[in-house]
């Protein structure tokens, strides 16, 4: 199976050499665990390699997204510039009829959407659209849970999830797909997107005897052998930073 | 009772010889554990054995199954090429009204279901037909949770589910159903599958010391003594591993 | 108080004797951990002493019960030729509107019941009828979960399942009712089933340092002194072997 | 405040001269903990101290209780015969339109209710009236669950305990209620009765160190001081035995 | 702030001179705890350093509460005689459609209310009035559950807690309110009453190596500085004994 | 990004300089915790560095909140007199078709809104004008809990806290939101305020060993490094003190 690095050197040795490509991974983790970080730096290590990158904003504008990120050495600004990075804002599903606007798109009189109200599929389409027009390589949504909440039904839910995956898959694109933990990490309620995504990166903040320790465990990766362990990770000037051969503790 | 090997040597000897022929084996597990990965090596054994196996797909399509599982030495294409295994693509309960097209099958004008939606009685009657006509021996169908989740009543859950193991083991065949773990492995809640199937096999991610530890457990085997112990197991190039004299910590 | 034999040597020296006569027992246990094993053991050291033993089988048809249990030196056909133990294959509640046939009263033209659906007082009267017309001593229920799942509101199960005891105990016959653990045993709920009989035996599994330990503990007994600490247990081929002064670790 | 002893010389220690006299006392535990075993011998105490006891049983009849108590050196029958405890066969509410007949004072041509449904406010009524009549000193009343279940509106079911004690007290006479244990003791819910009642006594099962130890706990006695501790207890052929001195561990 | 004594020598060197004066105060516990031998020891205080307390008691009568406190050295009797201490029986709202009495006024041909049924709004206007006329400085209310469960959405509850509060402070009293604890200490859900009152004392009962230890400990008391440690308490002869340098273990 | 001080010294080390300029922070703590100080005094620390601050009371009057607050030595009154800080009481949701009143406002014939009930766009339309006339550059909201029960549904609750979080942005200022933490600390639920503010700071109570320890964790804040370990923190006269190199044991 063909890999892409993750854009963090230290993660692609847990995975012994990086992502699956054209698969989607979920990023799993807790309030500030640097789920966005991740995320975004997958798109910031494609652009690196020449991939054009799609990032998918549903609870935060592009433009606050972009700030939160700015302490990173990565130029987001530059890199939308050059038309590396290209950000769809879907923050509008908060108000019922308004317009979906990619922000680079809409300035070429691109995509344009009226929206009485976002769903998984209309997001799929819009997603489907934007990255063939803009030859986009990898995708990150960030993150899909607004959107789950509106499936209360548990079946309908993982239908709803299986087709929007579905849908993700036939761009061609490598995707990352980030999921808000519900419950802290001890005797756990497993989440249905753990299931049904190719991949599961967790990003597990534990305390252990007084201290605070992040650590991120490659909780299922479908086609590749990779390093199963808990390994330690920072969050530096340069965004997540995993040490592959230490131990948690 | 007859035994048959599972396809994971190590498996064999903790259960003392292998599965007991034309049963229904269930292998619970984690996102991640390695139950799609046990479930065909366990159709891979019996190909090996000279019977055919039959692979029932409800959550992704058989071609990205056999992508998934591509990094393992067993040369897939080439099994089912052979007729040593045949896949049903049973996703298509995902979109209502569609057709459920066993994949070998059809190219030889096989069965060719119209569905208004898959259920349980539904899936049981094409896996007969498809295990009669493909003189079949094993089946695997991985996994059955989707299904489970369209009856929210627990009472006529477990009814549909005794009528679907009824149907399954008049197959004559021996079978392995894979199904979610929905919590952690500490005071967790028994799931109603355990109780009816014949045996089920439990893949364990625990976390001891700040190690992430794979072991597999027989809980249940009914008709056959076995180890009960907990027994560490590695996912590798062959898939799952395990070594049936040691212990996990 | 009259005591009986259980069959399991090791039991009766727990329960110092032997259980109660003409009792309701309940046998709780997680997945695997010898319910059926231990109730029907029951049967066969009966019949060993020469009392005539019911088993009423509600999830799996007698034959593949005896199946299961074929491991065990016991000779489960050669008991029910020579009519030591009648069985009931109650698991036609599964399809509404068929029969219920006691399996060997009917090649004896006995019993032959229409049952739109099979309910707790249902089941109780067919085996007051048989075990009238059979002169049984000793029943079995195995296991009692799907009738109970049948009565969602619980003061609703509660009356129902004293109702159903009651005329289990007007049978005069000693009854063993296995029953599925819900959650697993740090912390559980308690289940009504075991304030309503008169005896509680729990197979317990534990995981203790890394090792999975089987333990039987005398939750109740009414009417007789016993030892309740946990006593550890294996099941060989024999059927479950306890050992009365060891502890579990 | 008056006290009036137990039965269980230990626990009269353990509450520092005994119960206090008029009052409701709870008696709660687990399947087993002998909670009927600790009820009866209030009565049997009683009755050697002069007083009349009423023992009203909702779950088992009368007879099943008086055996299951049979081992115990207590004479049951005698004192039935000399009047020093009366019964009431309260488990005909399984059964809606039967009358409840108190077994003893019906011989006697005495209380003798058609009861459409047994209600907290009709069982307060009968015990009131057969107090009056039969000069009852002690009541017991095992167990209260069922009744409760009827109320699953937790502000109804307070106020009708409320009222249902504020009844009880009305006879004058020291009462005993048992009631069931929900879930098992660590990060217990407390449950209401415990709040209502003028007295809770924990019978408690605990595991250590893999040893079964049950233990006494006053976790409640309104106007009496008492020892707090936890206080090992066995239950032997005189009943429960209460070691006042002694440590659980 | 003003500071008032809380009648708890020990208590009040914890709170660094006692409570704070004007304020209500949430004392929260577990059965059998002493929240309303605290809660009277308060206006027992009260009494001593001639302030008028008046309890309000929700679920058991006036008469029975002084009953439950008469082994403690305070003379209940004599302070209600000499108008120092004043009750409200408001267990009339277990039967709609009757009179809620405060004793003591009632004799006096004081207040004579009518309640449909008794609310939170009532109460607090009872409340008033009565604290008025009789020119109250302290307030107890014991427990606040019963009225508390009339409200089962919990938006509802939140705002009739604060109109409640709002209410009793407009009083210019020094208020105790009790409530009872709903699960054990260990990773317990916070009570809304917690946040809505201006003090928390929470009276623990912690089972540490097989002992039962009682600890106070204040959670909340805004606007005085306080220590917020564990420290064991007992109930001795003279009421609730807090040791304010003792550790609990 | 722009940092502004917090208030409090230890607090600033921790976050490496102060808060991120004109972001949503939320600080989370259960009963006690002191919430309202840590809110408070980033106001005050505000005033002392020259930036009106504005404090909306959602759940106790103004005058109340700076009685609580009287005993550290902050001056509210004089700096409310000077303008510096004003406050909002927006306690009147409490009763339906009243005034919403800020405080300060009122007096110069501000502001003065009629609500026929407080509702989250309500809020948000009061502070921005608010926020705007008084020329405010910080804000505290104190507590949003009340204003989260009224969306039962969850999906409604994360658009309405998403808009009101956007509307709050949009006033430039910096803002801390408090909220109370529904269950204690190990194993809870993450919170949906949690991960749509920009910056979650923990208020943490532990019990160790028996003592009651007092922690802060910085368990997110977008757009800046910062310190994520446990620090401890007491609350002496000049209000929440940390220590910001020790450990908390």
């Amino acid at each position: 199976m063909d890999r892409i690095p993750t854009g963090v050197k230290g993660l692609d040795e847990v995975l012994n050499g990086g992502l699956p490509k054209g698969r989607i991974i979920l990023v799993v983790g807790s309030p500030g665990s640097g789920k966005t970080t991740l995320a975004m730096q997958f798109l910031v290590g494609g652009a690196k390699a020449g991939e054009s990158g799609l990032y998918v904003s549903l609870d935060e504008k592009p433009e606050r997204v972009k700030e939160n990120l700015a302490s990173y050495d990565w130029n987001l600004d530059g890199l939308e510039h050059e038309g590396k990075i290209t950000f769809i804002d879907a923050t509008q599903l908060r108000r019922p009829g308004q317009r979906i606007v990619p922000s680079k798109v809409e300035s070429e009189g691109g995509v344009n959407l009226i929206l009485p109200e976002l769903t998984l599929p209309v997001l799929a389409r819009t997603i489907r659209r934007v990255a063939a027009e803009e030859n986009i390589q990898r995708i990150t949504i960030d993150p899909i849970t607004s959107l789950m909440l509106r499936y209360p039904e548990e079946a309908k839910l993982r239908r709803a999830m299986l087709l929007f995956f579905d849908a993700l898959e036939s761009t061609g694109c490598s995707c990352i797909v980030t999921s808000e933990l519900r419950t802290s990490m001890l005797d756990r309620s497993f989440q249905l997107e753990e299931y049904l995504s190719q991949g599961v990166i967790l990003l597990r903040t534990m305390i252990h005897e007084g201290n605070v320790i992040r650590a991120v465990q490659i909780e299922k990766m479908r086609g590749i052998s990779h390093d199963a362990q808990l390994r330690p990770y920072q969050i530096t000037q340069t965004g997540i930073d995993v040490y592959p051969k230490d131990r948690v503790f």
